[in-house]
């Protein structure tokens, strides 16, 4: 029998270690999400194959895991093409699932809904260090609320979430889609080239704004538009004041209730947040998805490279499901980052008591049952304790508990002279 | 676009009435066996084909969900069987995965190892009412304990879950494999029908003495074979009494230690357990599952007519990945089923205190920001606070919050004296 020990190339066995970091990362979200009235929900781990690659997911689609067609509906002899043996998909986000989610449910769910998800995703990226094929994503969305009561929201319940599990300082960078398209179209650049426009502005905290202007240049955009454009960023703060101080630049090119959904935004987060954080006005954000129609907000780590969560607005993805537009904005937070986070700082669990009794192996039945009564009287005291037969090696036994937050080891022997 | 509303066949959408008890009920399982030092670990939700059809799943191996190869790997207009198309397949189960997870990981584990799993398994069954193609599992298993202190632990941590979720009157169900095999020795059947004559003895709760009897019958057994049988459950009692009784009677055909077993396993549960159950002797308990060695157990519940878990000693199935035997014992609490009883007696999870603050949709900056912070500090003390646009239909609104369980429903207008 030649049976695989590892797992399947680009997953991960979860060691206890950080199975009980996961679990305290997992535990703060959800009960804190749930105190600002998000309903935890779930959809199953997969998907028509139709309803992942309806141009939902962008890149995404490229990288679904597909799973084979059953019984007589499957016949590999006759087939010339994947989509002949294929019937459904690994869902690649929990965004396209928690929009049929809505479509099915929409009668028996509150107005607004505001959900929970969190769950696995799949991906057949490259497997690279630190990315994983199947990994946690964790979401909250309102689903048709149309007011920036639903953005506000969302980063209050975000935010607080991440100051409960430890983290301050970082920041929350904020903007709005229809800014870029204002500042595109400010610039002089065709409402064609928008998004390649904006794939080459993404890059500006990695390549900075020569690096952007040298990429625009490279695709043939001419000299005044490339200045007109990142000359832009010039001198705009990012708070209030640059968000008054980047409308006024642009005038005309920019409608009015966008300056004002970002400064209410500001003004009601800052004033009723509670975790340490900035709220950063930052024009450069651009966010990969191509969904998202309004507001835009990404997490910065200041100890971590990359974004570390983020999300927006997305008016017009439920009415693909539908048929009728419903407003709707959701915010990922950025589960496994979070926990590789903690995990590089060295961060321990706050825990319970432990205890553990080390029988020796000739403990008749009198003993053993002496030691589990009492055992069960001190669980039901809230500590954890251990029940185990002394190895042959007990040194190390009692090294392997203590490193294991054991900190009272108590041995028993049949003879308690012992 | 034709996008679906619907989960795929014979999945399901969990909707927050549901997720609600299963979180309450996930939350209980998972303190209560760590409490009892188990460690949770997670393995991928996938795994190799060749491990998921080594046989060591019965017939969950007919109803895996294959997963296509992906890139140059895959040939479709070549391909004329399966097995050139698929290489990783969803697990069926958690134990074939664990079984993976110990031969990979052992030298990162505790001796012995004491793991908790939780998660969705993936069975390719014929939809039908209440049985769903993916469903939550939850597992216990003691790795590298061969003494019955596994089996004492496993039936006390599963049975004071139960008893914390709230159920009492139950009863486990233990025999052992072992037990089956002297049983059938006795009664002059070949080792070669072991496997046929347990399937059929299996039957007994549903088709009763008789009905066992008429189907040994039918498949050929010596009318004095099966009288000597199934006679032998006569005036067996259902505790150590029973035990030592039906060993009486079996005499050498019944290895000592098996008696032994089962009344110490009796003796320390009864004496230890603080959860209102009945330990049951059942000599007819069978355990579908082939891998089993030793010691079997199922919980009954009054209120289901099925089995609510179960589980029990597999000896030999860690050796077909790692080449030597490991002593293993595990115990499969009925997730899936302590759900459904719950909500089919109406259950609510007991909860925190819901306030409610509806805001008129002309509020303006000033009253939103004061209303957000009034939320943020009643939410630190621990109440659910939900902040809401109201709605035009504000009377059908607020019905549907008092049936979420919000008490306390606020509305705030832009002029207060409204």
């Amino acid at each position: 029998m030649a049976l695989k020990k590892k797992p399947v190339n680009g997953m991960k066995d979860i060691l206890p270690d950080e199975m009980a970091v996961r679990d305290y990362v997992s535990g703060i979200i959800i009960d804190t999400y749930k105190k600002y009235g998000f309903l935890h929900i779930e959809t199953p781990a997969m998907e028509s194959i139709e309803n992942l690659s309806s141009k939902q997911g962008g890149e995404n689609e490229k990288l679904i895991f597909k799973v084979l067609k059953r019984g007589e509906k499957l016949n590999i002899p006759e087939a010339k093409e994947e989509s002949e043996v294929v019937d459904y998909g690994m869902r690649y986000d929990l965004t396209v699932p928690l929009a049929r989610f809505y479509s099915n449910n929409a009668n028996d769910l509150p107005q607004p809904f505001k959900a929970l998800q969190m769950g696995p995703v799949w991906r057949a990226d490259r497997p690279q260090r630190g990315r994983y094929r199947q990994f946690t994503q964790c979401d909250i969305d309102i689903l048709g609320e149309s007011t920036n009561l639903a953005e506000i929201e969302l980063i209050l319940a975000t935010t607080e979430t991440l100051g409960r599990i430890g983290f301050s300082g970082f920041e929350i960078h904020i903007s709005d889609r229809r800014l870029l398209r204002a500042m595109a179209d400010y610039a002089g650049f065709d409402e064609s080239s928008f998004d390649q426009v904006c794939i080459i502005l993404d890059k500006m905290d990695k390549i900075g704004r020569e690096g952007v202007n040298a990429e625009l240049r490279e695709n043939g955009y001419p000299e005044e538009q490339i200045n007109r454009f990142t000359e832009l960023f010039d001198g705009i703060n990012d708070d209030e004041e640059g968000i008054e101080k980047l409308a006024e630049i642009l005038g005309y090119h920019l409608q009015a209730d966008i300056k004002e959904n970002l400064l209410t935004i500001t003004a009601a987060v800052n004033e009723a947040k509670s975790a340490e954080f900035k709220l950063v006005f930052d024009p450069t954000l651009v966010r990969g998805m191509g969904y998202y129609t309004g507001t835009i907000f990404e997490i910065i780590m200041p100890e971590f490279g990359a974004a570390c969560g983020g999300g927006g607005r997305y008016d017009r993805m439920i009415g693909r499901f539908t048929g009728n537009d419903t407003p709707a904005c959701g915010f990922s937070i950025g589960f496994e980052r979070i926990v590789l986070l903690l995990l590089e700082s060295g961060f321990t669990v706050p825990g319970t008591v432990k205890k553990a009794y080390l029988l020796e192996k000739k403990c008749g039945a009198e003993k053993l049952n002496s030691v589990l009564k009492e055992a069960n009287e001190e669980r039901e005291k809230g500590m954890t304790v251990l029940v185990a037969r002394m190895n042959k090696n007990k040194k190390f036994q009692k090294e392997q508990l203590e490193k294991m937050g054991y900190t009272d080891i108590t041995e028993i022997f049949e003879q308690e002279d012992q």
